[in-house]
């Protein structure tokens, strides 16, 4: 089944100002490296069978955050359910995304539209729910809390090591807080990011 | 000792355009509540015995990255001793403060300084010393993880047992991703932040 408004190795997004090697300094800014990738490729299997319950949760949480829901509403506060259950497709493919590790220049372009769709020049535009119009970018980067917090239960479901349990988390935080920084990029003055 | 450029509390700074209402909220959504408040607070005494070493690790981390140093470096790309001595006293407060959690207006109005001080409108202007002219926006969110990561062991060191280095670390993290965003503020699009 296809997920309306996904659009990772669509050769038709423009191409991300991003380059692979910003990307690898980026990644050292962060000490994400091959130790981290491989962590993240040993939790997609254990993640993958559990995405509606993390979803769950996630959607929980904003759910229970009224100055959260109210960008998955519309101008009157009234929230937007055809675009919380698109919003939610594509975030859970972006789980598995996440643990593919597959960070590329395709990857890079995907990133850029994300953010769009989080500040005013995106959002919107995929969908086309009439749904306040601006993420602050402030809440965008501090998901990676929430978003990274409530995996660890999920990650010892299957049976790993404590020790494989803290590595596969730690490389979920750093890819977490690696993307809403790319995510982050629509927001800032030119020549800034 | 009085540290050069420290202006928490400084009456004289322009107050931020952040209220206490939009802090609560940015804490919501980054889950830092009481309970990590008090875990900074538990952590003082022990982090506080331990700046120097602390910040040794932090600038060897920095030292070991060119694309981090040059930030510390004239546009030449040789280090200034100076500015890395005068950002190191200010940052060996910065911990110490993170652990008091103050975090009122004066409070705020202190990280939009750091903010700027990072950004083109600010570098170099506290010091005077002729470093690079900005750190880019990515580069200062990324540092979450390193200053992060390398606190853990900081923690552990005189006794507490695992949970509470846990507890501590955990609200640490929240912290400091609190903080740098924060400091983000200047290089956003007016209305984005």
């Amino acid at each position: 089944m296809s997920i309306s408004g996904y659009r990772l190795n669509d050769p038709s997004l423009p191409p991300s100002p991003f380059t692979l090697e910003m990307l690898d300094e980026l990644k050292a800014s962060l000490l994400f490296g091959p130790d981290d990738e491989a962590a993240l490729r040993r939790a997609l299997p254990i993640v993958s069978s559990q995405v509606e319950a993390i979803l769950d949760v996630w959607y929980g949480f904003v759910g229970g955050n009224p100055h959260l829901l109210k960008y998955f509403s519309d101008n009157n506060g009234k929230p937007v359910g055809a675009y919380l259950d698109a919003v939610r497709a594509r975030f859970g493919q972006w789980i598995l995304d996440t643990c593919r590790v597959e960070y590329d220049a395709a990857w890079l372009a995907y990133q850029d539209e994300i953010g769009r769709r989080h500040h005013w020049t995106g959002k919107n535009t995929v969908d086309g729910h009439a749904t306040v119009s601006h993420i602050p970018m402030r809440h965008v980067l501090a998901l990676v809390i929430p978003i990274s917090v409530t995996m660890r239960p999920f990650l010892t479901k299957t049976g790993a090591s404590a020790e494989d349990v803290d590595a596969m988390h730690a490389a979920w935080v750093k890819s977490c807080l690696l993307q809403l920084t790319l995510w982050s990029h629509p927001y800032v003055q030119d020549g800034a990011f």
